[in-house]
């Protein structure tokens, strides 16, 4: 996505080979028209394959999440980071340690609001080791849910996650796909 | 706003005297139109005012707030909840104590993305004790910046949060106003 990846170019900052700093657009500050136009990417490329939810994890995932859940007048689900375990019938969990950010916490979902049989795409911010993405499959599989594909916005292409997640026979579309960020360059996939 | 309470009178659930839960279509499960319904409320009614950026507080409060600024066509400043001190000179903090959850963490915002005189609006899903409003103002007021309104989507106005907020002089512009919870009944103010 061309608007994306020019975006990242002018306001993003590689702090190093791993960390790509987005937060005057997308993680603190967010340019809230641009976070309609990827709503209308991801719904126009999922579109046609009948989604019946979306389907994002808090809190960096919900703006552009809800902006494609409004495009295809779905509903959205978020999945949900605790500390603690949450120990209740109504909720699965599922253990999710992140390497970029060196957190371990619990994600979780009720299981009233994804059922059986239905199609539903994932959105997240970023796609790395896909650890985060990962935890959201297995809640999403616990219930019978037809994982349709995942759409991110920044895929760190030079991170195993894509290819963790096309082994799980995933549907991974990325907005933009950074190749490197060494030496405080910003590089795209395919440049 | 009618169309809110309806949702509440017919989705939400008094689970006890103190606890109404909107799981389905706000906190959990979203629903998207009806998000896109409440940002087009709060940009009618804090448009005229000249508004230059909307905050909200991290993670139930995204939703809404993000559709808000997309309405008004300005940014939206996510203000994080963090359970560590963050030890940077780019970040302000302030304790929030949160009695509703029983839970305590910093309230973080970068200083970069709210200028002094700056004419701002605090958008959050819940209004209990004005905890995190306090906190958030806090933050902003730090920055010089002006706050022009506050907007709620759920208030709960049998606990203090409303008049602590209007006696630091906010203009508190709830959505829905609960008058009582108690024997499982969800009452409105001034029904």
């Amino acid at each position: 996505m061309e608007i994306l990846k020019e975006k990242i170019r002018r306001e993003g900052k590689a702090l190093n080979e791993n960390v790509l700093k987005v937060d005057g657009f997308i993680n603190h500050q967010v340019d809230s028209e641009l976070m309609e136009q990827i709503g209308e990417e991801f719904a126009n490329y999922f579109g046609v394959k009948n989604i019946d939810k979306v389907v994002t994890i808090e809190s960096s995932g919900i703006a552009p999440a809800v902006m494609t859940a409004r495009k295809l007048n779905k509903k959205l689900v978020i999945l949900k980071k605790k500390t603690s375990k949450v120990l209740s019938d109504d909720f699965l969990q599922t253990p999710v340690i992140s390497f970029t950010k060196g957190e371990e916490y619990n994600l979780i979902m009720s299981k009233k609001f994804v059922n059986e049989g239905e199609r539903v795409i994932i959105i997240d911010d970023f796609l790395a080791n896909g650890e985060a993405c990962s935890g959201a499959i297995r809640l999403l599989k616990e219930v019978g849910a037809n994982i349709v594909g995942i759409g991110i916005l920044i895929e760190k292409s030079f991170q195993p996650g894509r290819e963790k997640l096309e082994n799980m026979g995933m549907d991974v579309y990325s907005l933009a796909r950074i190749k490197s960020l060494a030496e405080g360059k910003i590089e795209f996939v395919g440049e």
